[in-house]
């Protein structure tokens, strides 16, 4: 969609200004500081659907804002937010690799040793929190519109938190659907899609109630996305999704998916090493118990309610517009 | 001092009313959620010195605020965000015990397992920076203060990681007096002392320039409370500091006192088990090299300037009477 690539375009400009005048800080306090302060741009820079800004904005207009260079500067807060949280993460899953390139940690562990180089990608992530409350507190909006956004972004992160320690746990107990859904509405919900509608409309100075309906409209899109994103993991195109169709099955992720097929072979299976016949069989499973039509049918039912509610929705036509673009897109993807 | 206790007395009273209201969020997400919660809590209810709320008190109330209760409330997200980077601290140095009972990740290593361990008390510290910027938004103060306080806290935290990642490196790099520098104003002095004394003369409406020499009074202060502190590090009455006199020699710590000793066998004995007779002589060298008196001198003349620029400052005589007061404990203190 030609406008929400406009918007893409200047999020990335918005990136580069802040972290071309954030540097002189790091780099008044030491070279080493400053090259510390390099890792978490080049991460950011990456690249990235940058939607969380994108939703930032989004909200904001449709809820009436009329400061589309202020929020374009705001919005990178809850970008600068997602690096932080993915260097985290990384370090918690001594993960190699992100949008095709090495890990924060990894490249720490090149640069010096195994030894420290996680304990510099957690103090880094540390850092990029600091940096990600910037944006939006420099930005030019009423002070009181800002504590009130400041005070829902730390509020998205919190509930972001309390999903991650949902997660980590649920890769050694059994997990129930409900288990799987504080996971992904507090995961990802909240954090992809719940939280920018509500920082954009906040900062918009909108109602409490149009909050609230935002934040329902998001929690259901970011649970179909979820939901969606566990089909593909185990049965999208490798070609489309660019990655193995079986990684989630090797890495043990839990999922609606896997929950619901409530079968012994695949609790037993997924987590280790797979052979093709065994990928095959989980599949199977899946399918035969109805598990994937279930999940399928959540992900319909969930972008379906997701539609009617926009449509209720009193926001400007144009940001109605592209929120139910999204919902189609989130229907269709494949990848 | 009396009027110390009576308000560390009231900071332990707003952490108790902090932590009691935000469990209900907690409990809303879910009984594991609410476990995580109180890991954070307790850990933070296990007492210290409550300095750096302490600080904020006093500055606020030296420069003329006049609100005691509400700078009460808002201190206390200074020693929140003291747990949160604690709590990571300990996970970067796999330590065991933190005020005298097991760490976060010790914890949970028990209650779950080794291989999970870190990552939920790596989230649970994210999570506690979270909480740590609850208190300040919630208070009552002016938006415009607030928002101003909130940048200063950012920036300070940023200072604090910055020192962090020096630190860290400092472990396998060789360092000089500067590197130390570094290290001690970033890490030990803006956080410790001139991070708090800022917030606190922001939020009293302090001028720029006043908040400059709090600044630098801070500064002053807490290097030379570094630099004491190494010193009881090696030459420290156990028995007064309560841990083993060698316990830095064994860690490796790189301090002013090895830097200034420039010498080949203590750089190649730090760091590694060392025997009483090795200790003995590592402690003879850093005498005979004049280093440890360079040490003291250096903590002395940073007192020294700290009590002048304190006695020219105009604060209320009361919040000047405190400062000098723990001054003079820094010079004096044995632990």
């Amino acid at each position: 969609m030609k406008e929400l690539d406009s918007y893409k375009e200047m999020i990335e400009q918005e990136l580069k200004s802040f972290f071309s005048l954030k540097k002189e800080k790091a780099k008044s306090i030491s070279p080493l500081a400053y090259d510390g302060f390099c890792k978490i741009e080049e991460f950011t820079m990456r690249g990235g659907k940058r939607i969380r800004p994108l939703l930032v904005v989004v909200s904001y207009l449709g809820c009436g804002g009329k400061n589309l260079k202020e929020i374009l500067k705001a919005s990178i807060s809850a970008e600068i937010a997602h690096s932080f949280l993915l260097i985290h993460d990384d370090v918690m899953d001594d993960d190699d690799m992100r949008r095709n390139a090495p890990t924060v940690h990894k490249i720490l562990e090149k640069q010096y040793n195994k030894s420290i180089s996680k304990a510099l990608a957690l103090t880094l992530g540390d850092l990029g929190a600091c940096f990600s409350f910037e944006p939006l507190l420099n930005s030019s909006f009423e002070a009181e519109l800002k504590l009130k956004a400041m005070k829902e972004i730390v509020g998205v992160i919190e509930r972001t938190c309390y999903g991650q320690y949902h997660d980590i746990i649920g890769e050694i107990i059994k997990t129930d659907e409900e288990f799987i859904r504080i996971i992904h509405e507090n995961k990802t919900a909240y954090y992809t899609v719940a939280g920018p509608l509500i920082v954009g409309a906040t900062l918009a100075g909108a109602s409490r109630e149009m909050i609230d309906r935002l934040t329902q409209v998001g929690i259901k899109m970011g649970l179909a996305f979820q939901v969606q994103d566990d089909i593909l993991g185990v049965f999208g195109d490798e070609e489309e999704t660019g990655k193995a169709a079986s990684s989630d099955l090797i890495e043990g992720k839990k999922t609606l998916l896997i929950v619901k097929a409530n079968s012994d072979y695949v609790n037993k299976k997924i987590g280790t090493p797979l052979s093709k016949q065994e990928i095959q069989k989980i599949r199977e499973i899946i399918v035969n118990s109805g598990s994937l039509e279930y999940s399928e049918n959540t992900a319909h039912r969930l972008l379906q309610d997701a539609r009617k509610d926009l449509q209720k929705l009193n926001i400007k036509d144009n940001e109605k517009k592209i929120l139910l673009y999204l919902v189609d897109y989130l229907e269709k993807r494949k990848s």
